[in-house]
């Protein structure tokens, strides 16, 4: 987590999500020989386009997917020209399953075709489906983010369930429990930076209530370094998303769909003109994250 | 849901695994020009040998990705195999996402490269992760299994947490709550067989406290089609796994490394012979859960 704290204290907290499924490409597309061709194009030109504005990278694999062994040939190549790059990438995979299964996962994903330097995990099996990653954070340097408390609707589903309460202990909810455990691996694989190895994905929720929640949860889980979704598209505010991180660090802010598709607003817009859109995109929202943290 | 329950009808409710890594294939693996190509053929004969004993096939998928781009396109062939001769397979791959990348992961693993009948989902970031899924059923008859009481040993440490209690309420635990949701939606999309045309991953775990959990998991939860992991090499019995079965049905029961790698306890095997030897371990085992079921 080192590296990423120190990308953010030189670049700013802006993750570009490659969220690059084929209605964020401009009809350029059209020239190449498939949508995953012209995905892993684009991303090269995104990229190009806000190396020295954005911290990192994430891809999430769903969009990929998608589009079969075509689509993951793409994502292994945009990975692959990232760490060519030297820039950082969270693969947003959000694995979870038993420890003999997670170690094939972390096989997959820190090595070989689509090796990243950050995952995205699922906490819902328990610990043992999250420590079998701890090696490669020992071994190669890698790191993982685990949900702890997500931005969407159906966060109050499971993650805001109340636990009933332990003798002098105050209300505690299903992502405390997750956010203590992970707090606990943390500070037994703690960089120099002040960061664990392994942070949590803490997303914005714009409404008053949650602000105070989010400035709690920062305060209290100070040894982890967050990944923040929600911001944007999403609906989560640059103050939203500032209280989040801790004096402009500590944290990444995500955005996709509003840095990938910032074209839209523009006509006849190619992927060079995409690239300059979301080069735009990538600087204001740095603009707007640092003023609301100097506020 | 309907064909499953079909099937464990005729075929009785054994789940063949096939979480075919490199270390389950016989030295003949050698003759094959990667451990992809290897697994693809392997799963074939271990298909061939099995098919008129087991109710389905679940795939893990991270035993694929960790091979990388070849090893996904051996799990595109296996479950291609599969599909083609009509057999149903589980997809075993844990997804949960916002609803957005919820619609892309169906995308990929209803139709395309990665089509199968069923997958198994995660719930920790709430329903709306599990419903855009819930369409693909709806519209091509596919279904789901989501993660509700797991059989690792970390699925004490979140599934397990118990609740706050409401007014007049038992005490409740986080996959209690999970199996709630899931009941609900069980019954506003339930097949003519009972079954709702999303599921639960229930598994087995070997203790007599357990065993009381279990009975009254199963007759509480009597609208959902269980998958049940943890038997044979995870240590679960005929006896632990009927308990979660409905006078036989309502559920498939996994066994993966103890079929797949029953060649070892042979001298010199060949792929054929496992083939036999994955037979007589799947046979056996359900003559055990029938056995089972009737005490």
């Amino acid at each position: 987590m080192d590296m990423l704290f120190d990308a953010v204290a030189k670049r700013g907290p802006v993750c570009v999500g490659l969220d690059t499924s084929p209605a964020c490409l401009p009809p350029e597309r059209g020239r190449y020989g498939s949508d995953a061709d012209a995905a892993a194009a684009f991303n090269r030109v995104i990229i190009d386009a806000t190396r020295d504005i954005a911290a990192c990278y994430k891809v999430q694999i769903a969009c990929y997917e998608a589009l079969g062994i075509d689509g993951l040939r793409c994502y292994s190549k945009t990975l692959a020209y990232l760490r060519e790059q030297k820039l950082l990438v969270i693969a947003d995979i959000k694995r979870g399953d038993i420890a003999d299964t997670a170690k094939q996962y972390a096989a997959a994903h820190f090595s070989g075709d689509f090796e990243a330097d950050f995952v995205t995990l699922s906490p819902y099996m328990g610990m043992d489906s999250i420590e079998p990653w701890l090696e490669w954070a020992v071994s190669r340097g890698k790191g993982a983010f685990v949900l702890m408390r997500t931005s969407n609707r159906g966060m109050r589903d499971f993650e805001y369930l109340e636990l009933a309460p332990k003798p002098e202990e105050d209300s505690r909810r299903v992502y405390d429990a997750v956010g203590e455990k992970l707090a606990a691996l943390a500070a037994s694989h703690c960089g120099t930076r002040g960061y664990g190895a392994f942070g949590a994905v803490v997303g914005v929720n714009p409404s008053p209530y949650e602000r105070e929640e989010a400035a709690r949860l920062r305060a209290r889980f100070d040894g982890l370094f967050f990944l923040v979704p929600g911001y944007g598209a999403q609906g989560g505010t640059a103050l939203d998303a500032a209280m989040l991180l801790r004096e402009g660090n500590g944290g990444v802010v995500n955005a996709s769909r509003s840095i990938l598709t910032a074209w839209k607003k523009e006509d006849n817009a190619d992927f060079e003109r995409a690239a300059l859109a979301a080069r735009k995109a990538a600087e204001e929202m740095r603009g707007a994250l640092q003023q609301a943290v100097k506020n």
